[in-house]
């Protein structure tokens, strides 16, 4: 049995779409036991009685008051709310009472809730954000999605290792090639930060480097896993978010443009529905924190019911692969 | 009149492209003198002799048989090549026989020859890359796209002031809003240097700040102008086409599925055309060396000919709207 601790009070949605998403991923997969952490008397309304009865051995409701907003700081969610949903999942973790958690909340409290709850795994310095990107025919890991703003190149190869490690298990890819982003692919580019991890990395002999990638890489593929700066790695992944809901924009208002436009757009539905499937970002909901000394799994803080099951399966293949242990493993080659 | 000094031999096709670019160019508008450099054996495959006799007070061709190739590190081209097609197109413009030059060659031999042969405007220290993006109803422009892979909060705000200018100028924009690049817009997020750079905007007093824009302002809008860094500019750029490129395949495999959907797909093949069209990011083709003392325009290696075309309208339009003398004016508020 897999069990998960779930910030039930965390996103833009709450309740409305993290218990739904819950009781969906308890129905579909029994081997998950999950405890759903925040304001019961909210949480219920979502849950009707005969669900929690069919399913009480496996879905438990925890009270608390208290929860993380959004605009709470890191340090005063750290400071002020010790009994916050967010706050009891990962407690939950460290207790082993739980596999791993999974929150929509505030991205900042989250990940130093859980440096200071869990820690790091030794030889890590810095936790990192990483997520499945949509590539042509598959996906990529791109790291560190905006957990730091600054790394220095000991953090980018602590972030290779990972990456490599998790697109190993958890995505079952061979021997995955590891591309450092860079300004170009040649070798006389970037900064002299992007030249030192390079070397370190390639240096280090613990990943299949590839060398330099460059930014249509993250929606493209070419490389297994992506490896950048916090600050790169979040702009590129919103540019390129940004990019699609044009695109959609620009499709949607050029087959609404007249009566005949209309007609087309309604024969082409079917397919339309596949496309917007396919580009469909919930699909790759569910960022890791990766380094922390257990399963932390961020969902976006918009994400609907599908979304939030895709960020619960996430954590699910997490434990199955025992990604933590993997990682402490690896990573002890760096030490 | 205003005259160009156009590297033929520059990009991914040379003359194939470039010339008949030209003629285009020339056909449409009568105010425009062009010096095509080159080798004029290959320049003159493309340019029949009637295009040449009827054009000739406006058309030149200046022979060279040197010229820089995509390989060429910028101090190779800048000591070897002093007779290349780009280097004699940039001496025009120095020598007051051009008003702006236009090459699809090797970006960092262009701006290390600009940036020797033109010099910075006083009060740059650092020339960037400026585009324009196509965002839903406009465009807006950012800077830098690749110059330089590490900026200073000082030549972060000297961006932001040539940004300003051009968005004034050329795309007649009242008081362009601009913004700072950054992985979210509240005051607490970023590093040190987006901090101190957006401090020193905001007290600079000289363009309107409107703080911190994310990525998806790249291609969504809400700023007229964005700062960044070349290094993230230039990620992020390429993040958002590969992103661009991937939905375009979406589209097309999916309406490639089988008969029903192919003809649904010829059906509507009308709007998909303009559609199409909409996205292309040729209309957006020539980036700008800005804070070069003198007007030079880059565009993509890949350009086909209307996008060399529309490279040569932005070379237009910036001598139109005198921007090397508007930055300059400008800029000396800085000083």
């Amino acid at each position: 049995m897999i069990k998960l601790a779930i910030d039930a009070m965390g996103g833009d949605f709450g309740p409305s779409v993290v218990v739904p998403a819950c009781i969906n991923s308890i129905r579909k997969n029994k081997n998950i036991h999950m405890t759903l952490i925040g304001d019961k008397n909210v949480i219920k309304k979502y849950l009707a009685t005969d669900v929690l009865d069919k399913y009480s051995s496996r879905l438990e409701v925890d009270h608390t008051d208290e929860q993380i907003l959004m605009s709470d700081s890191p340090s005063s969610a750290l400071r002020m709310k010790k009994k916050s949903s967010m706050r009891l999942a990962i407690n939950k973790v460290k207790d082993k009472e739980a596999d791993a958690c999974v929150s929509a909340g505030n991205t900042g409290a989250l990940m130093a809730l859980s440096r200071f709850v869990l820690k790091t795994i030794p030889g890590i310095d810095r936790a990192a954000i990483i997520s499945s990107l949509p590539i042509v025919n598959g996906k990529c890991r791109a790291l560190d999605l905006g957990a730091n703003v600054d790394s220095c190149a000991e953090h980018l190869l602590q972030f290779a290792v990972m990456g490599a490690t998790i697109a190993e298990s958890v995505d079952g890819i061979d021997n995955p090639r590891v591309g450092l982003l860079n300004v170009g692919v040649e070798e006389i580019k970037g900064n002299d930060l992007v030249k030192q991890t390079s070397q370190l990395i390639s240096e280090s002999g613990l990943v299949n480097y590839i060398g330099y990638v460059e930014g249509d890489y993250f929606f493209l593929g070419g490389a297994d896993v992506v490896v950048c700066n916090g600050f790169v790695g979040n702009v590129a992944l919103k540019s390129g978010e940004g990019m699609a809901r044009r695109v959609k924009e620009v499709i949607y208002s050029e087959f609404k443009r007249n009566i005949v436009t209309r007609i087309m757009g309604m024969i082409a539905y079917p397919v339309f529905t596949r496309i917007a499937k396919e580009i469909d970002p919930s699909k790759y909901n569910g960022a890791t924190l990766l380094g922390i000394n257990g399963i932390v799994i961020k969902s976006h803080g918009s994400a609907n019911t599908f979304a939030f099951e895709v960020a619960i399966s996430e954590a699910v293949s997490e434990v199955k692969h025992k990604v933590t242990d993997l990682i402490t493993k690896r990573v002890s080659e760096l030490l």
